[in-house]
Formats: C-alpha cells, structure tokens, sequence
C-alpha cells in the first residue's frame, strides 16, 4: 500500500471567501500535495482543508498554510460559534496506507517545532502526539479558547510545547496532533420511531460505557421518516465499520427493528472496506496489495 | 475513479529468460505503462505479462511487445503444453475503474488494425471484442492451433479480422480481445471430503447450469485436509465475490458443512471488494470517490 499522510486543519475563517483561496492556494502550491476538499461555515467562521500527500510535502504545505493564515487572520477581531485558540486552529496528521501513527506523531513534532521557532506561534501537541495525558484530548488543549488563553498561557500545566509562551498577537496558538481516520458512518432504521436510535446509540458508544472510539446519536430523518443511528468511527482499526453494524443490527433485533441502510459520510480509507470485505468473506491472507489499484499508487 | 486499462498478454516463450526479459522491456520501456508481475510456465513454454495504465500507453506497449515477440520467437520451433496460435498468443485488454468493455473493445481493434498492418501479422477479434459469434470463445480461435490454422486460414470461416490471409512465417497469428477482470477466487470448507467441493462447484459453474460467468472445481488441498472449491469470477459486475461465497455457503450448509474462508489469488480490482463491503453493509449511495486512495489516482 502505499505510505500516505492526510492532513486537515481548520483554519479560524469562515466568511472571507478570498482569505480561504489565499491559505488554500499556499498548501495547493506545494508539489506532491492534494487537496482533496475544503469548505467553511460562516456561523462558526471556520475553514476545514482536507489534503494528502508524502509525509515531507504535506508537513511542508500544514507550515505554508499556518503561515498564510497567520498573516492574514487577527484573531483580536475574530468571533465564531466554534471553540477555537489560533488562526491555524487544529491541525492533525492522520496515517493512511502503510504509514504508521509513530510517524505522523514525530511530523506533528518537526512541524510544531517549525512553527514555534519561525512563525513565533504557541504550539500544543494533543491526540496520538500529546506529551501530558490531559492534552491528548482537544478540548481541554482548548480550553478558555483564545480570549482566556492569552492569560492562562502563563501557568506551568498550559506551557506549551513548542514556540514563546505567550500567543502569538495575531495568530494566537495551534494544536498540533495525530489521530486515526474518523469515518462518519450512519446506519438507518426500519423504524420512525427515534427513541430506537437514541437506546441503540446508547449502548454503542464509549460516553455512556459503550466502545471507547465511539461517538452515536439518534437522530430522525424527517424526509424519510427513518430513525437513524449517526455515528463518528474514530479509530476503525480499534472498532471496525463491520463490527458497529453488526452491533447496530443485533441491538436493533431486541425492539423487532431491520436495518434498512447504512451510509459512508464523506471520504474513508480503502483500508475500511478492504476489512469489512474480508471479515464476511472470511478471506484468508489478504494483502492490500492485490488490490489492483493499489499497486498504482506504490513507487 | 481512475480509468485504466489492464493488459495480459500470452507470449509462447517459457523457457528462455533472456527472451521474456527482452519482450518485458519493451512494454515497460512505454511511459505510463507499469508492469505489474510476469510468469513463465517452461512446460507450457509460455510467458504471461500483466500490465496497467491509460488506454494510450498501454495498446502501444501491446504493440511494441508484440513486434519484440515477433522477432525473438520462432513458432516453427515451438513446442508447449498450452494451446497457441503465435509467438503473441492472445492479448486481452480489460476495463479497470471508469473504462468501458466498448473502450476495450475499440482498443482491441485498434491494436489489431495496427499489428496487421504494420508487422503483417493476422489478427482474430475475440472475446467483447469478436465480430463473429463463434468467435467469442478463445479456444474456438485457437482451434487446430498454430500448425492446423496454416492450411485452416484460407478458410472463409477462418479469416483473420486484420492482416493477411497466411501465418506471418515465424510469428503465427494472434488473438486481440476485450474482457472483464478475472478473478481467481477459493473457498475452503470444513470438510476433507472432496465429493462436497465437487458437488458445489458443479452447482456453481455455469457449463452445468450455474452462473454463465463461474467456472469452478472441486479439490483437495493435501497439506491442510480442507477441500476447496477453485473459482474463477469471470465477471464480478454479473456475478459477485459475494454471490458465489453466499451460493457457496448455502450449497454447503446442504451437507452440514460450513465454509471456513476464502482467498483471492492474485489481483483484484478494488470496485470487487468495494461492492462486497457495500453488500453486505447495505450501503447505499456509496460512489468510489469516497475511497480516499480513488481520488489520488484521479488526473
């Protein structure tokens, strides 16, 4: 398979469409980078670029595109319904093919370095890359968001890992990180009764004691009538797309309900549906690379 | 999804290496083109090549494999196991991704056009690409093979679709064909009794009035005491990897025997395995473009 990194971070711009091309344009710019998707929410006036590429070009367009952000976003004036610390706000590395989560880790650190030394931007590790347990988790990376930020920056437990620490006066800090995949995934119900999908999301997701790696809501499709299960797989190699509908269907059965449908939201990796493809074909020493197209994407 | 054509050409040299070495080159040596694997079989004193790219490249690489094999191989001398009717055997072209057989089909022709022409040698459409309805059918084309087809090409019935109506001296003739993708495909059962994997696979195969497109065996694999019925999916987008393994596994269950796995040999393109997960899933709405690694070998 081939040694892919995904990138997408989310930029604090939602409402200037030219300021968006210009940051998108710089991470564009960098030879054997791809992006594949980018797209901003006015009320959270947020961006959210989704590139890929090797693991050196796409450390190389992250930096370009926090750069380009950080001359064009004053965070003093910025307001958004989405917590947010920086004008680069979050930028994670994910590992697609065979690259593993040990590198994008050590890419979240060369680039978090980079932007602590040449940009003067605070940099905070979290996910996979965080240095203290309670940066793994995002929010609380986030916490006080960028307004409150500016004083707590000063106590030891907010020190950031790379970069000056107090914010950058337009740019303010940037949580860098690595994760898995997330594959938004939902499953629908033969049934219009949504008090289904809110016990069956119950019982699968890690919150309310379900699988730690995932996030479930019930929720009705009004359009169709359908109760539907929506779903965040957010690590697919821990917690398989197979095993969350086999879970959903035998949950479903207690209440007499079918699954009807289920739906892939957006991009996932191949890896997903070669697993899922294998596990009910019971197929024996499977190897991503007979996968036809596979072997194209291998230098 | 990325459109691509496969090639896998059959050449009548298994036992000098130097010689397949040579033709090898000559299609690698085609920018585009990649050479995925290539086999030589001495007791069938014959050379299959497997190569990828755009529609473009790769009839020109079958071109200049072709002339190479002409020149190299001398069917006078030719001895093997295998049926054949040239030093090129047969060359089959096969959609992969968003190519059409009717692409295929004008590749073959193109291709066939081109060798009769250009290196005088006659051409039988077969296959998608036959302009005959006997013709369909590789070994009605063979029939008689390189010795017989001397005499048998003055025949009406018998001429070429390209090139002249007599064997190129040294070279033979060749088949020029559009199919789909084959799939070599197994499923192992929890018995060693044979009789069952022959039974299945009798009610499988389309030459006893199963699927048109399977062909299947039932055998015995020694080292491991399963038997094992032996698939070939002709044409998954007719019949699937998954409706052969639920056929396979209700055929068993007939003998209280369960299927215990499968295995794919070789290569499969990724739209067998993306149907397989969508199947059994129930996705719905689900496009290829999902599939993070389509949109990179998108232009």
């Amino acid at each position: 398979m081939a040694k892919l990194v995904q990138c997408v971070p989310n930029f604090s711009e939602g409402r200037r469409p030219d300021v968006v091309e210009q940051i998108v344009d710089a991470i564009r710019g960098v030879a054997g980078v791809r992006v594949l998707d980018y797209s901003t929410d006015p009320s959270h006036n947020r961006a959210v670029v989704t590139f890929i590429g090797e693991a050196g070009p796409v450390k190389e367009a992250a930096f370009l595109g926090a750069a380009r952000a950080a001359e064009l976003i004053n965070m003093e004036q910025h307001q958004g319904a989405h917590p947010r610390i920086g004008a680069t706000d979050v930028i994670p590395f994910i590992p697609i093919g065979d690259t593993t989560m040990d590198e994008c880790v050590t890419l979240a650190r060369e680039l978090g370095a980079d932007m602590g030394a040449k940009l003067g931007i605070p940099v905070y590790l979290y996910e996979s890359a965080a240095t203290r347990p309670e940066r793994k988790n995002l929010p609380q990376v986030r916490k006080g968001e960028y307004e409150g930020l500016k004083e707590a920056i000063g106590q030891p437990e907010r020190q950031p890992d790379f970069g000056p620490a107090r914010l950058h006066p337009t740019a303010g800090a940037t949580a860098v990180g690595a994760r898995p995949p997330l594959v938004a995934y939902n499953i629908n119900l033969g049934t219009s009764d949504v008090a289904i999908a809110k016990a069956i999301a119950k019982s699968i997701r890690g919150s309310s004691g379900g699988y730690p790696s995932i996030k479930a809501l019930g929720v009705m499709i009004e359009d169709r009538q359908v109760a539907q299960v929506t779903i965040n797989v957010c690590n697919f190699q821990e917690v398989s797309l197979q095993r969350v509908f086999e879970t959903v269907k035998c949950e479903a059965s207690r209440y007499g309900v079918n699954v009807i449908g289920s739906e892939v939201v957006g991009l996932l990796p191949m890896e997903a549906l070669i697993e899922a493809a294998a596990f009910y074909l019971r197929l024996e020493n499977f190897k991503p690379e007979q996968v036809l197209e596979n072997r194209l994407l291998d230098q």
